[in-house]
């Protein structure tokens, strides 16, 4: 796992950062919908929190999009630089 | 968030022990494998806890899948009874 959790946390990261941008909203805007902190989506953003699951499916509904696609997206985003 | 993580954590815990079963490997060894404490795999089969990515990558991998299958057995396990 400890090897696994880092670069999934920076595909989560990129796969996040992707969708919002997309969708062409801010980072307070997502975290309002999502019922999460501001602060935190920031931290997600940089790869630097590991999120849950409750907060994976909170941002995926925000981001209009079942959780396990954010998921695949972010498994997909982990490896390259 | 609030409402969407309980059965969603109940969903979770469907998803896991149907695979785990299915495999047939004990909460035990698939703690092992997954380099989690049997304790908390026990609680994630329950629903008493809701998983981080990085124990749904250590659960996925433990059972032969990527994470985002196991999240996508976990919120189509989400309804019902």
């Amino acid at each position: 796992v400890a090897k696994v959790a880092p670069s999934l946390s920076v595909g989560f990261a990129r796969a996040l950062r992707e969708r919002r941008t997309q969708i062409g909203i801010s980072q307070e805007e997502l975290a309002f919908q999502a019922h999460l902190h501001r602060t935190y989506v920031s931290q997600l953003e940089r790869g630097l929190k590991t999120p849950s699951l409750q907060s994976i499916a909170g941002l995926a509904s925000a981001l209009g999009m079942p959780a396990w696609q954010l998921v695949r997206a972010a498994e997909e985003g982990e490896g390259g630089s």
